[in-house]
């Protein structure tokens, strides 16, 4: 079994923001060497996401104001999460509602991927540098 | 390491349906010889979703109200991704509720399933060909 | 490749609660003896979760804020699987939202997070024995 590790940095200049991760993944992919197996893509970060979706950006307005209708950040004073300091509280809301990681299928060597998937990574609480892993495990 | 792939196809004659897999999904694994691991199954489309819970009608029922009050279809205009032409800008969002895929034990041959637990494919944008894949690796 | 598996018993005596297990799962990585792979950690049971986020007691009240917003256990008969005998519809829904299962990477032998990545056990319709299972695969 072979397995393979990298972490992806992300320094995002705003509060949230969509970014399309799959030309990265792909490169994980080709020097793992791996053929079949299993890829996990996992946000490091519990106020981010990484998800799977179309790279359309009207459809990502769409994500961003449904996700500030049914989370809104202000009036921070809504969560009690932000008593500790933070106004991050919706962020950890957001990212549970379009998830942590993504497990995708390796299959000769390649992303096992139906037409229009690709790869995001979702930024809820910006202007910091945060992480995503990479691993991947197989033959 | 062994690893198996299978797609299933499935073509709804409605927008939205839920539908039970876990006798084709319980096949692959027959076929896949595998009797530890893990199993991923994923919708392979970006409108649809595959998920774990309880095979009830009236669940059902109330899963579709819940997604319909929190991302309605129409008015098809309320959402920027219909101004491309298509109208299933509520399907990426409801399947971001409902998730992409599920990760499965595999133990002694078997789904290392709870007392309840089935597996479903949602579609929320139907009346086309779509496809689910179902990938195996262990031994 | 190396296979290990271990159920989490769990009986809380409240409606809703979330318990840190990060602890158990560990001990569980340790006795697998697993240094390269993936760790699956599922709710074995349709209305509970299995979640990474923060363990802040602030948090933990805004996530169960949220979903009795979104998604109110009462009245119950505003769901139609309650007609069924249950009361708990809102518990299936609130477990899709928050996730049935989590992977995460292992390397060197430990569990490959970010710095404040935390495994929950979140119950939606407690009062009753219930089960987490810890699927790992690797070498």
């Amino acid at each position: 079994m072979k397995s393979y590790r990298k972490e992806l940095w992300f320094d995002i200049r705003r509060r949230r923001e969509f970014v399309n991760i799959t030309a990265e993944v792909r490169d994980c992919l080709r020097e793992s060497g791996v053929r079949e197996g299993l890829l996990l893509v996992n946000a490091m970060h519990i106020t981010a996401s990484v998800f799977i979706n179309d790279d359309e950006s009207g459809l990502h307005h769409d994500y961003e104001k449904f996700l500030e209708r049914v989370a809104p950040h202000a009036p921070i004073d809504q969560y009690r999460h932000n008593d500790t300091g933070e106004d991050n509280a919706d962020a950890h809301i957001k990212r549970q509602l379009m998830g942590r990681e993504v497990v995708v299928a390796i299959t000769d060597g390649a992303l096992d991927f139906g037409p229009w998937e690709q790869i995001f990574y979702g930024e809820f609480d910006g202007n910091r540098r945060k992480r995503v892993l990479v691993k991947i495990i197989g033959e």
